[in-house]
């Protein structure tokens, strides 16, 4: 942890893993607490924990755990249960990441202990890096300004701090923010949910507003609309939660800029654009409930992630620096550069 | 009503006005029974009914009760009665043009049985114009088409057959039409729950969207979006369910073409722009449900309509013709046309 406080939806304590149970927010704060590598994997799949970072840094400190349960069961096998660690979610980057991190800790000889500091190695950085991208957006912000964001890209989704919501928590502290708006985001609902939540916590001004309102909101007077990104193209086009790609486009017409906050890590130079990603269509039910159970004529079209165009983006933001209007040259100098 | 059946949510039978309760559909349907003008003012403010031309039909029926009661009871004041209901809800123009309409009736000497007729006037001649403007908008369609719409401005939203799915009822009917996709339309869920509905029931194939997915839609594939209008001002601006401006923004940046189906008396020539318009915002717990109940900080902006630029929209559908490219003097002459 960091000097200056910051709230992270995963611990260490006690031996044990814990992960507060997103699903459950806000009405409930409740800590599940985990000393069995194949539970924290069903806790990924079961989105207790989300977040591309946040997954990752759970799928470090269980691996301390695999490593524990095998110690102490020489049945266990730890090599197959760390490959299903790994799959527990199937798009989300960070997790085969950390898990490799931790397979190379084991075959240079590491054990609990250095499994152990390995994952708090993953934690720290990932916290340095939000609060390093928090600092470049926020540099960006005037003063006085009225900011939207959509999804949750906050402490909830990494180590702590937020990589949106960093960027929105150090403009804050410096004055430049009068007022965030947190999109609800349907279906799941992570912005009314989970970024109202964690604003609030930390008193920042927050208002909800539907999707639904965006083109209003810019009209009556936006500054900058500031997003994650699940993933991030060599062209620089943009890889993130459904509803993204209309706010780039709705921002573009009212001449509200419009900023992507990730680390280095979602740069992904092996994919040429947008249209090569494959997009995830969950189920119908996500979005219907039980409204229409009965009639099985009514179905839903529930893609997840939408792709916004380099060319709607002001401002790419890593903890390396600041990219202005990015593209694939840019994008490249940016990795290359130390 | 017209020889060729149509589904209407608003009845006058035995005597009094019946409301199909529109906040319970899909899953209920339930009739709701009024012979008090408050009561209905009440339903048109709690969305019992709800729809421009819908809550006019159910005013002008709902002014033939407060007539009966004055009958009935002297001290009624059908004249505040009347005030009241005419500012159940802010930003239709229906509403207070219908009320305005059985004032008349009453000035020149009517009563009950007069009120009663021009109530069934008013509704028929809705439904009438419901498919005038279905026939216009539905010639605009090539075959195959794929289109959106937001909100319902259905059967359910006027007296029957609807506007906006007037024209999708048309050409479907007409072959012209492959998928309706509908805007769940949140907080309410109109299009989630009624259109989807309405579109079921009459066999047509439609699938239910979140907001965040247009840009997604338009991206693979999209040749119109087709809403209606609580009000269309004199320069062509467009006030509509929130929601719709961003559709709008979105459908010109695709290539999309947009179309607002509206009757001539939605046609406001006594506001000059958007600007001009009350915009009617809600309570937050609409949006917020019991999510932020413990904690005030957390609130919502809900304004529950939004104005559509004139500019965005391609044809502007009444009962009386297609307006390409609305303006002012469009607008105009068209209003002053037989």
């Amino acid at each position: 942890m960091s000097a200056e406080e910051t709230f992270t939806p995963i611990e260490w304590r006690d031996d044990a893993l814990q992960l507060l149970d997103q699903r459950l927010l806000p009405q409930r704060q409740q800590w599940n607490r985990y000393r069995d590598v194949d539970a924290v994997a069903r806790a990924i799949t079961d989105l207790v924990v989300r977040g591309a970072p946040a997954i990752g840094i759970a799928a470090a400190y269980a691996a301390v755990l695999g490593c524990r349960q095998a110690a102490a069961d020489a049945l266990f096998d730890l090599d197959t249960a760390l490959t299903r660690l790994a799959a527990a979610r199937p798009t989300a980057v960070n997790l085969a990441w950390a898990v490799e991190r931790q397979r190379a800790v084991l075959a240079a000889g590491g054990g609990e202990a250095e499994l152990l500091a390995e994952a708090r190695r993953i934690h720290r950085q990932d916290i340095d890096d939000c609060r390093a991208m928090g600092n470049r957006g926020a540099a960006l912000i005037d003063p006085g300004s009225r900011v939207l964001t959509h999804c949750n890209a906050g402490a909830l989704a990494t180590g702590g701090y937020g990589t949106a919501l960093g960027v929105i928590r150090s403009a804050w502290s410096q004055g430049r923010i009068a007022r965030v708006y947190a999109d609800e985001t349907r279906p799941w609902q992570q912005g009314l949910r989970l970024t109202a939540w964690e604003l609030a916590r930390d008193g920042i001004d927050v208002r909800v507003v539907i999707e639904g309102a965006a083109s209003s909101l810019m009209r009556a007077g936006l500054d900058w609309v500031i997003v994650g990104a699940d993933r991030v193209c060599a062209n620089g086009d943009v890889v993130n939660k459904i509803g993204t790609a209309n706010l780039a486009i709705l921002a573009r017409h009212y001449g509200v800029r419009f900023m992507v906050v990730a680390p280095t890590s979602t740069l992904d130079a092996d994919t040429p654009t947008g249209a090569d990603v494959p997009i995830e269509t969950r189920d119908s039910r996500e979005i219907l409930g039980n409204a229409h159970a009965d009639d099985p004529r009514v179905l839903a079209w529930n893609p997840v992630f939408d792709v916004t165009e380099a060319g709607l983006v002001d401002a790419l933001v890593t903890e390396k620096g600041v990219i202005s209007n990015p593209d694939a040259g840019k994008i490249a100098a940016h990795l290359a550069a130390k």
